[in-house]
């Protein structure tokens, strides 16, 4: 007999093993007996019912099984079960036994029905678990909903040659091409195949050994094709020339299979590009854009984690966050080893090209801190034997210590010695336009790539822009597909060489002088923005009046106190840094994020945004002069109520109407949750909206993500509170409902306004099937992630006809 | 003729004056004919005319004609205009045409109907003035709503000892007694007798001059009396023995008659008290609860200004920050005396007793920013010469250098040499029970606000607690009428000796360690709640769990990085500071106020939140055990998700269990905006919100208190962004949205959620019409303005029944 708890609410915690119960002291004969006298099988299959059931059932250590077992098999001078007699199990089951005794505190239950009771027990218990409890409160599950138990009769593999059990694909998971694919192995369970100590035979085998349940077993994968019209991966057991399907479902796959498969499928005509293009989705085609490890070399890896954080990363082994910043600022590329990570090892995260931890999966400190820098992590490789005291790590009697170079893969979560060599993804070589997909002989991956984005950006209705701030990162986004900048940052303008010209903004003295200064950095900024419309060029490009604080673009409050005091110390001349230190403090903020920036700065400093008015004006004035076609669109930031935009407009319109520049639409970022509770007011004012939507998620949340991320993130998710960091994929109920109120209280308003994001959300595939459905014109994301964004902007526009197809 | 705005759509900046037009170099000769004869009155007139047109209509600057006016009486001798004879005036006249022409670029119009049109024109262009485009900003006005101009012929009091103009009102405006109350001025013009430049005489000799008119006027007052129902303040004007009536207004008055003419009022049976609490508002009650100088010496002002912010502070007169904090650091009690303060000044203005300057009204960057942090302030007290460099001011050749002893009175805007002595309110001694209201001889006004009192307290729906985190302060706010504790912080108990074990705390390096400082802060803890909960015996007591993050009970970063530096510098060990310093560098946040805080704290520092809560739980177990009557309810600030208030709920409830406390109820802090969007989940596991408005502010706007009221809010006025501060008063739009959002969302999911308001806005008057509006349980406010609010429920009450009767 058999337990399992059942599929429709199965979560993480709850019991999802299968649990055998029905054998004890007497019974067991007769299973021998059923099966033909094989007392060996009956007393394995005792010793493995206890194993099972002390584990999952009375929380027995699993490993004091295993030690027992490996004895056994030590004495017997063997490493394979099959070596061990009926005797030498019988003997393993009494010892089993006492293992169960001294864990659970009873005696192994002998009576069939109790321990069916037992295990039920068990399966509905684990509704209580404490991750099943975590996931419930973070999914908003209702705890009352209850689960249900299934119980069905066993099978057995293992009652003889003519017995057995296997796993197969419909198809190849690797390239999609139909044929028989998969392992069996004769008179095993399914654990046998699963540990792999035993040579499995391929598939194609069986039609010898027994060609009716072969032929059966064909016809079913094609019943299961047809009807999943996907992949399938499949378990079954053959009881005595008897087959039974144990299990199946839509096969896993790699990235790259999953693309090559969907072209396979729409090649077949079993499903059509609609379909193919949600049997695809952003996160896997954002695995085949990083960097990979070229393996032609075949190197063996050393060991395997969790592809926590994907990516290939390659350096010089180091163990703390202290070493980590000393070796990556003279230049070395490292890889920080930990056990696990906490905040304190934050620093040292930021210095590396990669994170290795031992322990922890996905939700680990270390990967969701990882995946927030978009930094290469494998997390729980658990074979590591790390000692940070002593710089090393050991597998398997390999030792790595500080400067050993090691390579990791954040995709597949493998970890190997040495350098593996590098190569560029295809994807992005196609996405470069350095590759011809229509071209002979190119790789089937970049072939099924570029049918897909075709059909992608057919279907869609969302367009999608890129952030950036160059000409250089505009030119890529566009070959990458973006159609229009979304978000062009004017912040990085003020530094380099031009630090000196906003200190001199800053520390001015007279009108006179403070006019001087942006007098200075007008052309420069002009020149900007010749350089990224030119890039542009028949596109448009939002271009945000600058955000952050002025005191940013300052030297820090702490380091210039220490240099001045220590001057004073010395008895030394602290003149110049006296004076920047006295700006410092007077500009100093204890929450710089809720302080003087974004509209606030430009309606408190007189003529900065007239600057950079004016660069805009003139740099569209001057690109159309020379028969271009530019679009700027200006983009006020942190506007939180119609006054502050009225304002900023009326002064714009002035400047944009003294330098002849055409059409110049002027709009905002709506970033400051009373901007969405006030967006029917805001349009007014506005031509188009843009969301924010890191800075909307840190002030709907309350917590800024520099504090957060490595804070207490880790924690809230160990804790259940949320499944995924807010900053990567929106939250929906809270910050999603802020744009919701804009969406439509600022369309009632003015029905032409245009809306889009340029919050990093807009390159999140989640989010961006929650920004097609509330109606957003386009989102804007990094360079790199317009591809996703497209393909999932084409996914969200099917799954809407499909939703309202069957409604 | 005379030419006014359309008084309906008035608004600052719009022409509101009383502009005389219709008189020429002929029709003036006509005018001296219709006077009898009197050249004089004709040209005086006609003088009066060039003034007032040139001034309002072309912008000619005022000084220049009372320069030529000036210069004419000192031609005379004289300093009174009536000296001047028709050849002066007429003199006059060509001086004024001259100044008029320089000015305005063309002649004195000499056509009645063109000065007409232009009179009418500007009105009507006043709509577009920089003042009235900002009010209409700020007040959400159409800009395309339109103003009116009303013209009128025109009446004379000049016209010779028959004529006069005088103001009256219809009862006593200090105390409310009936009576006859004004001054009369015969053969005058209105700027007479505001100019006070000739002594008006008693209006009762009215009566002995023209018993006609006086009679007639008294008539008209009591007509106007029973129209409005209060008392009315009149202008009117005889020309030759006919009464006019120019302009009646329910007149101004203190803050003390208001109170007392309501009572009075009722007395005489002309309102009942529901009207008589619509009369008074908080603003004026809260007047009326400063100590006030004791003027029984009659002081004579030295200047008088804006009064800004109330109060009465008494300090020696510093003219800069440096100075103002160096004399306050040793115990000295100051003035800051400045033409006009800024951002600079702010460290000043908080050492400060009170704030005075010579430049800027009511909306002045020292105006506004004095009554944030509820400063005695008096701004634009333009008299003064203030010379910040020489430190020193001088009003009519006297002149006060620093260190001089001045008062200023907040209220009334006067400013006085010396110290004046201060005495306590009455109406706070007949709160705190020192004073009997219904005995003989009380003041009428003790007699009158406790009328008044008694009826709001019967009339409101509202319930008031207060904010106090003493068992002091509690009692105190009981005795001012609070009905519980609405906001109970617990982070002063932190501070002081407790600070060390703050230390430990937060640099202790194992479980034991931490724990070990839990425990000793525990007994501690809860003797701070038994003190409490005895003050508040029998009522609701909100605690609230630790807010700020635990860093701020550490130095300060800049400090600590300069004294382990300058201990380096000197070879001296710095240990102790810099294992400190590590430990500050380590929690430093780039916004503390979005950082690690509330529920965050409490959900990643194990214990924490534990240790309060059985710190409540057993005060109250001992209250009750005592036969005290103990209310506690727990509430846990700064949730975001309902996922953090269920993991804190589970802990609670399983303390509050084990100790064997009864009831205890939880709730939360609505303060991030997430909260209240996702109310109704929230809800779920709330028993209570209670909104902290001061950081729903903060959070929907995206704006920390500290960094903007000095840096930019007064600019923000000044532009007409807002009207006032989001922090004085709800922004109804944005912050009061989601308000009622998670009002009405949190009720759908829990029918009986107790609703209410803790943060400093359940004390403003306006704010607390809103909560009654939307539907609020209470509001609770800091002890003071306790009777504010429970006054302020009240009118709400009211004019809702009003609001509904008239529907």
């Amino acid at each position: 007999m058999s337990v399992r708890s059942g599929a429709r609410y199965s979560m993480p915690g709850m019991m999802e093993t299968v649990l055998n119960v029905g054998l004890n002291d007497e019974s067991v004969a007769g299973l021998a007996m059923q099966a033909g006298g094989d007392e060996r099988f009956a007393w394995d299959s005792y010793r493995r019912l206890i194993q099972m059931f002390g584990k999952t059932v009375c929380e027995v250590p699993g490993e004091e099984f295993e030690h027992a077992l490996d004895d056994a098999k030590r004495a017997r001078g063997t490493v394979n079960d099959l070596d061990l007699d009926a005797a030498d199990l019988r003997a393993l089951v009494d010892a089993y036994k006492k293992i169960f005794a001294k864990h659970a505190g009873r005696e192994f239950p002998q009576d069939a029905r109790e321990q069916m009771d037992l295990a039920i027990r068990a399966v509905f218990d684990s509704w209580h678990a404490e991750r099943a409890v975590l996931y419930r409160r973070q999914e908003r599950i209702p705890a009352d909903l209850g689960t249900a138990v299934s119980v069905v009769a066993m099978v057995f593999g293992n009652l003889g040659p003519d017995s057995g059990t296997g796993v197969a694909f419909t198809r190849d998971p690797a390239s999609g091409t139909q044929g028989i694919y998969g392992d069996y192995l004769a008179n095993a369970q399914g654990e046998d195949v699963v540990a792999g100590i035993r040579n499995t035979i391929p598939l194609q085998e069986l039609e010898r050994l027994d060609k009716r349940s072969y032929d059966q077993l064909l016809g079913i994968m094609s019943t299961l094709e047809n009807h999943y019209r996907d992949l399938c991966d499949i378990e079954f057991t053959i009881e005595r020339g008897k087959l039974w399907m144990l299990q199946t479902r839509v096969g896993k796959r790699t990235a790259a299979a999953a693309f090559i498969i969907a072209g396979q499928l729409v090649d077949e005509g079993l499903i059509d590009l609609d379909e193919a293009i949600l049997r695809v989705n952003g996160a896997q085609l954002g695995q085949l854009m990083f960097p990979r490890f070229d393996l032609s070399d075949e190197p063996k890896p050393l060991a395997k984690g969790v592809g926590a954080s994907p990516g290939a990363a390659v350096g010089k082994a180091v163990f703390d966050a202290a070493s980590a910043i000393e070796m990556a600022k003279s230049g070395e590329a490292v890889i920080l080893v930990r056990r696990e990570t906490n905040p304190d090892d934050l620093a040292g995260m930021i210095a590396a090209q990669g994170i290795l931890t031992s322990r922890g999966g996905k939700t680990s400190h270390a990967a969701v801190v990882a995946r927030g820098m978009g930094k290469t992590c494998v997390s729980g490789a658990d074979a590591l034997e790390v000692d940070t005291r002593k710089k090393k790590f050991t597998v398997d009697g390999t030792t790595i210590v500080e400067g050993d170079v090691i390579s990791i893969d954040g995709t597949t979560g493998r970890v190997y010695v040495g350098e593996v060599p590098v190569q560029p993804s295809e994807v992005v070589r196609y996405f470069e336009g350095d590759l011809d997909a229509d071209q002979e002989g190119v790789d089937p991956l970049v072939s099924a790539v570029h049918r897909i984005m075709a059909h992608a950006d057919a279907t869609r209705r969302l367009r999608v822009r890129t952030n950036a701030d160059t000409g250089q990162d505009a030119a890529r986004a566009r070959r990458f597909g973006a159609e229009g900048i979304g978000l062009c940052r004017t912040e990085h303008m003020f530094l380099g060489e031009r630090r000196e010209l906003v200190e001199r903004l800053i520390l001015a003295r007279t009108e006179g002088e403070r006019q001087e200064a942006l007098d200075a950095l007008l052309p420069l900024q002009r020149a900007d923005f010749v350089e990224i419309f030119e890039a542009m060029d028949g596109l448009p490009v939002t271009v945000r009046l600058i955000d952050p604080p002025l005191h940013e673009f300052l030297p820090s409050l702490e380091e210039l106190a220490v240099s001045v005091a220590v001057a004073h110390e010395r008895g030394e001349n602290a003149g110049k840094a006296e004076a920047l230190l006295a700006a410092v403090r007077r500009m100093h903020e204890q929450n710089p994020m809720l302080g003087l920036r974004g509209v606030r700065l430009g309606l408190v400093i007189p003529g900065l945004f007239a600057m950079q008015v004016r660069a805009i004006a003139e740099a569209a004035a001057e690109c159309a002069a020379r028969g271009g076609s530019p679009h700027p669109e200006i983009m006020v930031p942190l506007v939180g109520a119609v006054q502050e935009l009225e304002t900023v407009r009326a002064e714009a319109e002035r400047i944009i109407a003294d330098t002849g520049a055409g059409e110049v639409s002027i709009g905002t970022m709506i970033e400051v949750p009373r901007a969405a509770l006030t967006s029917g007011q805001i349009a007014e004012a506005a031509e188009f909206f843009s969301f924010g939507t890191n800075d909307l998620t840190q002030m709907a949340w309350g917590f800024s993500r520099d504090d957060v991320e490595g804070a207490f993130f880790w924690r809230y998710i160990e804790l259940g509170i949320f499944g995924i960091s807010p900053f990567e994929s929106i939250d929906r109920d809270g910050v999603g409902r802020l744009v919701r109120i804009a969406v439509d209280e600022g369309r009632v308003a003015r029905p032409d306004l245009k809306v889009g994001v340029c919050g990093e959300h807009g390159g999140d595939p989640e989010s961006v099937h929650f920004f097609h459905e509330v109606g957003l014109d386009y989102v804007s994301c990094s360079p790199f992630r317009v591809p996703i964004a497209r393909l999932e902007a084409g996914r969200a526009s099917v799954e809407t006809a499909v939703a309202s197809d069957s409604r």
